[in-house]
């Protein structure tokens, strides 16, 4: 919350009152906030670790910006930021659209939210940067987790690529932990390669799956089940409790495809409905129970190098081949060569030697 | 075979012979041919156009050699070889040890060799650049098949890396191509990635498997069955026939997660018994219709066109990456990069940016 005198007195007639909130917290500081336009990074950073959602809002949008000036900001607040980063718990939660996912994000969050813990939600949504839409709108899906003052949520960052999506919610990720939020929600609908992508920037992996014959093996095929530290089957009530336990069997049986995790941890499966806010807790639990056990035996940190070295090479790879691509000696001659190559002139392993020797030149 | 008189003539001799060949004449053509050591790329191409055996091995060693110089003469040679390629067909052949691959090889080989075609067997096998046994060895597991004056087996070449044995057996077809084998095996054991390997240079991919069960959810699960053309159950018979019927259910079942190929093929699932030899003739039937189709429709082209594509930018990649791993600055700054990732004093994508400066400067 942001720390301006005026919002907070405003906000503390507030306090006391027991039915939901329905003023715009956000919109009101972001109004008092205006006149500032011009944060420095040192101020922006200052906030931003104090607590101030409005200026993690701007730094956000700093780290989403394509003018070089807003980025060079934003590497200066991310440095500043960095810290008091690494204390928050991560979790990825994918489904495919129609599986309850808004509501048993609501649900989770709730619970932690409740709790009095502060929780981010972010989400990576390839399809975005297509359909220019954001998955998480303007925020009406999840609308009692929106008006919890200890939960920010942010709409997904739209790019070009998954890549540079990766890179924004990862920076998020940063920001959000600089200013104070224990948990971090990154969700994603399942598009594309985006599991894999949210995998690998989250401490916990969770699917949430339907009862359904067969969705197993589209998982097993996907590469998905192999992915998730827990598996919840979400709509376990009434006339589909049944089919629910049926394909928790089945998931289980998936799940015993797969090599233990380097960590030891067995992914569990577990059956939950939203609507009917039955099994949240025991996610909840069981989360708890996950990071408990990977900080004794300091597996979290280790997990969380790899990903940073993941990711160090994965940028390094797309650079070196962006680069390369985009040389204009290249861009004429790979042409060429792909018509000598369909005109048995040449091989492909000799067209891509000439190819690098222009760049090397 | 050489085109030397003396051998010429020795083997006219045993034309009509009914009888096996009992005469290595591989080995005769080779003590003939001692004293040219010295071929040039010219002479090499030449008799490997004539269709000399004995030349096409030594263009082979070539292109598996290390040494600069000999990779110059085998792109020297290949450039001579180009025009006269692009005739065959390629089938890849995959399974675990124990399906039954060189018995199946020398089956559908032999019926292949018997109607007058000449057949190239290469291998892939990534394990052998560790252990440096190859996986053909000494052609024993094949002695039919390596006895019939119409097969060519060319043990497996060994790399460092999966990309640098890719490309030495993609410029063995091409020589054995020129060299006017009409069919050529591509075989490998499915060690890491070496069937997607396989897959990416052949126009058929067959995959051998076994009755079991549970078997059709492991090839899902390593993306193997999205690959092939055909599934074929092996050793199908005595006790095990009913179990390989209904392994032929669970794996059609399988094929049906997948979209439909861009080609329009749809993968089929056939039982053989390569000791017993049935089912044999139906596989190849099958393989015959899949290139009819694919001729007709010009997919066959088109495709061979995708993987010198995908074979071109593979080849880039890998070069642009291993150079700048390789780079001294870059190889000292990453370690210290990693350290300060770790300490929390910079991010991923930061430090990769400052790692590729070092680079582009």
């Amino acid at each position: 919350m942001s720390k301006n005198k005026p919002h907070k007195s405003a906000l503390s007639k507030h306090e006391g009152v027991s039915q939901n909130e329905t003023t715009n917290r956000a919109a009101i500081s972001k109004f008092l906030n205006k006149r500032n336009k011009d944060f420095s990074s040192d101020a922006l950073a200052n906030a931003i670790v104090k607590g101030d959602t409005i200026a993690l809002s701007r730094a956000i949008t700093l780290v989403e910006s394509t003018n070089p000036k807003h980025l060079q900001k934003a590497n200066e607040v991310l440095a500043k930021c960095l810290p008091y980063t690494n204390n928050s718990i991560r979790i990825g939660i994918t489904g495919v659209p129609g599986v309850g996912k808004s509501t048993f994000i609501e649900a989770l969050g709730n619970n932690i939210a409740n709790n009095s813990s502060k929780l981010a939600v972010l989400a990576v949504d390839p399809s975005s940067s297509i359909t220019k839409g954001s998955i998480l709108g303007d925020k009406t899906r999840m609308e009692q987790l929106a008006n919890n003052p200890n939960v920010y949520i942010r709409p997904s960052a739209a790019g070009t690529s998954l890549g540079g999506v990766a890179r924004k919610t990862r920076e998020s990720i940063i920001l959000c932990e600089a200013c104070g939020f224990k948990y971090i929600f990154v969700e994603t609908v399942g598009v594309g390669q985006s599991e894999t992508v949210v995998h690998s920037m989250v401490d916990f992996f969770l699917l949430l799956k339907l009862a359904g014959a067969g969705d197993e093996l589209q998982g097993i095929k996907r590469g998905i089940i192999e992915l998730a530290d827990a598996i919840v089957i979400n709509k376990a009530d009434g006339n589909n409790f049944k089919n629910a336990q049926k394909a928790k069997v089945e998931f289980n049986r998936a799940l015993h495809l797969y090599p233990p995790k380097p960590n030891g941890w067995v992914p569990k499966v577990l059956l939950t409905s939203a609507t009917e806010s039955t099994g949240i807790d025991k996610v909840w639990e069981l989360i708890e129970m996950y990071v408990d056990q990977a900080k004794k035996e300091s597996f979290f940190s280790k997990k969380r190098m790899e990903q940073h070295t993941f990711w160090l090479h994965q940028t390094i790879e797309d650079r070196l081949k962006s680069n390369f691509y985009n040389n204009e000696q290249v861009k004429k001659a790979l042409h060429e060569q792909l018509t000598a190559i369909e005109n048995n002139q040449t091989t492909p392993f000799a067209a891509a030697q000439y190819l690098l020797s222009l760049v090397s030149k």
